[in-house]
């Protein structure tokens, strides 16, 4: 009995990964494995420094007063990461609207990236959905227009690269 | 624009929650709510808690050379969480094959789990999949009949007390 | 050669755990053993149990727009916690002044709490240190009489009891 | 009343950081601030990058069924970091013996590091020490000679360049 799988695969632009990190110590567990959760916050690591790398970063987000805190929430593992496996973290921006960014994820070990590892190795991908709202009272608002604009012209030039 | 929730909803047995806990200053963030990572742990603490009340602890699964590493997880944040919340965990079983676990999550905040919250409050729902392995070479492996058969047994009581 | 503890022992009055838990994999590394950061969260539960059982809860404090940051950090590791063990937090007040609070901490495996364990088994001692601030500016203030007062009873009685 | 430190200040060779990263939202806690173990998985982070800078890389120790489990661990937390700041890792050694290595740390943020902030801020300064450890059953044993003295080397390296 197969299960359906939460997510088949994701869009993510593969032009060039946005951060790149190493397996710690912190992230393993007694399996000898990165713990499940411990992607999590290089899934943020990877949202944030995409934002950046538009010219969109969190933090003029929230001068706005604004946020966007997951709604959706949904991760394929695959491979198991090991510890100082170094990992490239790919993120593309798959649904942009004026209240709500949908992320997908890749995460990989490219060639090298692991001793003895000489082909590209996809660990998992992942998708987080986000709402954007006002941190004052955590109710909907709508995107900022230049904040909204700019981040729809780069979904747009995503999927050109795709 | 609706996005389609990445699960609808969960079949969790609501007879009575398997582990409590409270928001430590440790799960959140400066949103001051929980950080939407800080759960993953807590599912696990529900599990091996659901596991333990049914009579096969995940170390008894350990002393076979085996674990049961999430190959899925899909989550839907609802309401968040505050520090210092009261947060029952309602674990189900949903899916129990000779090589294959999946677990239902719901998180709640009880009547006076948060002052002046007075009705219950679900904060998010989930579910996490897992396949079994041998810890050695993480191949995959039919659970140990004994274990098996109690899971079995255990997913059959659950439903019927739904 | 042998280096000086940072922390020789600590006082901690040992009538009764402030707190028990588990060990979860969340806190196991690939040595088999928690990870040393592990802990620290766990001194959090340790000292905003105490607080509560003392009738001063933390969420008090928050009340008043204060808020009590760590200043200093020192624990000994003394035995490794294995995955599954139940371990038991003592957590003592040494200094109570108008701005400054000083918790120690003695996690402790009770004899049962690990299979094969019949006698305790002191797993490590910490200290941590922390000066009362508004969150609003970060600046030191007096903490309001009644938390203070309560907190300093609270010391003499904790003393009276080792 | 004035407490005495911990740890007093560290010798940390000011020549170039070991790494950098910036604060993430999983980071921070409802003060606002970075969550005070945060920083224990990036003190991992500068130890693990200076031991490869160095050319003993901790996958050789691991190579020889060895680990560096912490025995004591000192922090002295000075200025809250914030979410988005930028900060560099000093990591110095000072101590080297067959069976223990201790390290020093200090995290800084650098003119520029954070909006508004044009001169050098230190966040915080920290001791980890360790013994060597075999994995197989934590019993002490001696660093691998060429380990030990390229370690040795690294120190004495490090001294002169303070």
């Amino acid at each position: 009995m197969s299960a359906p799988p939460f997510i088949a695969d994701v869009e993510v632009p593969e032009a060039q990964p946005v951060a790149r990190f190493r397996i710690l110590y912190a992230d393993t567990d007694k399996m000898g494995i990165a713990y499940h959760a411990a992607f999590l916050r290089y899934m943020e690591l990877g949202r944030v420094e995409l934002l950046r790398s538009l010219g969109v970063p969190y933090t003029d987000l929230e001068r706005f007063g604004l946020a966007l805190p997951l709604s959706d929430l949904a991760v394929r593992y695959r491979v198991p990461a090991r510890y100082d496996d170094e990992i490239s973290i790919y993120v593309g921006l798959v649904l942009v609207t004026r209240v709500r960014v949908h992320f997908q994820y890749r995460f990989v070990i490219e060639p090298g990236g692991r001793p003895d590892v000489d082909e590209r190795l996809i660990l998992l991908v992942a998708e987080t959905r986000h709402a954007c709202v006002r941190v004052a009272d955590a109710k909907p608002e709508r995107m900022p227009p230049p904040f909204f604009e700019r981040l729809e012209q780069a979904r747009d030039r995503l999927r050109e690269r795709r």
